[in-house]
């Protein structure tokens, strides 16, 4: 069945994508033609399916050591997978394809849990990380071949397990003249930066501290659960950013961390948003200026992750933006103020929808899987070497 | 890779079997020529690694609703992963030779919590099951191709996930002229019963009952944690089976349940064991007649099963003992006098080793997965259809 795939001029893989910030799964057709740094992608198209609040609040649960359990772990495992396999047959719905025109899914699968180092205090805490949504389950339900649970590998020949997509910004998004930092603004921020004409092991990346994860819980909190972002940036733009208290934030020690590094909803999560929220009620400042003050120390958490370790060791012409984050103006506007010598873009006019990249790195690295061919940017994941990362269950 | 291996004349693969009893890995090195019915397996080595009382503790606190969090499933899902490369590296050196000979790994990996039937209180508890040991942390250790997770699949297309080993039992048991029953004895006991040159579609297979889980739990406590089983069955020999106790846990409701059944650690785990044990007590039997009690009501556990769902089916000639309880001789002879029509043996009378067969029967599974064939018995695990279970993680 596989030798069948590879030996095909192309093949037709649905990337499916689903963040930290448990906001949904996003479902990429791709038609991708050959393997490795000679991979080219072509969008098909591109479906984002929400989850819905009930399933949002017990993945959260999930994702606590309070809340969650052995028996949670093991259905919610079949549970999401479900839930993916419905995403990619309306991916393919939509597209007015079926899956008999599919080769391959690609699934990232949910991070539930991520332990970036071992735990002193009980030795069964290793370095790991736990994504889930059964991939046999997804195989059979969708009848398709599908490679998934990447992260794992990564993790497995010492690297971070994170962050994976700058191995497919590479392939997709390397310029001969131009150097560039391509920021994808998810719940988390993570950036990869190329140089003009750069070799893999060039690339310079990591997660840049938090994407939408704060914006998204101040506007929630704010509006009393009624609205999930802030759309286009609308909210903060009203208000003032309280420079002083996001100067404060910007002391956080993560960003004096050295590469590489990655984060999550462990450092900048619920409680870290609700307790600055609570500081700046009580200094006065209005919700527009909550949610600008939020969104304005993105922006700075972003420039001065690329003052502190890209600019130092390369040329930047531009910045491309992608993830939900591309969608938000006003934090667009403060990241471009911040770094005047660059151009922020997005994805977008450089031919690739926002929205889908990181679907599209997924669909790419399954295919590499297929032919066997490394799928990781050590430079990036902090590994000593590439790896094939990835396990494929079988339909049928 | 995977071409190069289905295009050997045979394959040299480690089973690696990790039962619900939590006593350690089954590692069998095995050649394996053909595959799906065709399957010729020769035994060349077998090792069992035991797991440290500290890895058997926190793999029980994982076990339990009360004692697990996603962390704990995290974490063990590598630590395990590396205790499952180090019983393959072993058996590779036992056998002496060296990873360089092996083809393919096949791991079932450790279950931590079966989800049999959906919870109606709860619906993100769906039926589901849980094995660990992360197929790339195996794969990256040892640079080999491995294979497992293999329940999940069973469980999609909607079977039980288990039995698993019946599918390997018809291919390596199988006999013209005699019905057989295989009879594996781990923690819990399970069969298969293959008339005389039957079908695959004939076999009955079912989880009997406990198999060794309440002869060990008997004895850890009667003896104080000093010893964890009965080793030959001394012990229960020693003492006199209260048969009055013995018709009242017949009475269990498991016992009376159609097929396809299975069970686990739920039902006959340490609170059922511990509760016969005080009753017991009360009724003044010595600790020998309690185990001696245990013992029993597993033998009639066994045969019960056999006269209610076998042999009003087929005419069975032998039952072919395998697992730990295999030396049990006590209960071998209470099954035999339970049995007086059929002749009880054990594997080993047949070329296989009794310990080694569920570790034989997973690198059997891992073959036919490289050759895309299904690897399950739907008369076993009650599917509607025969499904190619496992996934498949790349080394390199």
């Amino acid at each position: 069945m596989i030798a069948n795939l590879i030996a095909k001029p192309s093949r037709l893989i649905i990337g499916l994508m689903s963040g930290t910030s448990l906001d949904g799964v996003d479902a990429a057709i791709v038609k991708v033609e050959g393997s490795g740094l000679d991979t080219k992608t072509e969008l098909l198209s591109f479906t984002t399916v929400a989850y819905d609040d009930t399933l949002r609040e017990k993945l959260k649960e999930l994702c606590s050591l309070e809340h969650s359990d052995v028996a949670k772990v093991c259905g919610m495992n079949f549970y999401i997978a479900d839930v993916l396999a419905d995403a990619a047959e309306r991916a393919v719905r939509e597209a007015g394809l079926t899956m008999n025109d599919i080769d391959l899914i690609s699934s990232h699968g949910q991070t539930i849990w991520h332990i970036p180092a071992a735990d002193p205090a009980d030795w069964s805490l290793v370095r790991s990380t736990l994504q889930i949504g059964d991939l046999s389950v997804i195989a059979k339900r969708t009848g398709k071949p599908v490679v998934g649970d990447y992260r794992t590998a990564d993790m497995a020949v010492g690297g971070q397990g994170a962050p994976l997509v700058p191995y497919a910004d590479f392939i997709l998004f390397r310029h001969e003249a131009k150097g560039r930092i391509l920021q994808n603004i998810g719940g988390i921020g993570n950036c990869a930066a190329i140089p003009a004409g750069g070799l893999p092991e060039q690339v310079v990346a990591f997660d840049t501290g938090p994407g939408n994860m704060l914006i998204d819980q101040a506007v929630h909190t704010l509006s009393g659960g009624a609205k999930s972002y802030d759309d286009g940036g609308q909210w903060a733009a009203q208000g003032a950013a309280d420079e002083t208290i996001v100067a404060e934030m910007m002391s956080h020690p993560y960003f004096s961390m050295p590469l590489p590094k990655t984060t999550g909803r462990e450092l900048f999560g619920k409680a870290y948003a609700q307790q600055w929220i609570g500081r700046m009620r009580e200094k006065g400042l209005s919700d527009a200026d909550i949610v600008g003050t939020f969104t304005a120390f993105t922006a700075h958490s972003i420039a001065r992750s690329y003052r502190d370790y890209v600019l130092p060791v390369m040329t930047v012409h531009e910045i491309v933006v992608s993830g939900g984050g591309a969608h938000n103006r006003t934090l667009l506007a403060m990241i471009a103020g911040l770094l005047p010598e660059q151009t922020v873009t997005s994805t977008d006019a450089l031919g690739m929808s926002s929205d889908a990249k990181e679907a599209v790195a997924f669909a790419l690295f399954g295919n590499n899987f297929l032919f066997g061919v490394p799928n990781t940017l050590p430079s990036a994941t902090g590994a000593p070497v590439a790896t094939i990362m990835g396990k494929l269950a079988l339909p049928g």
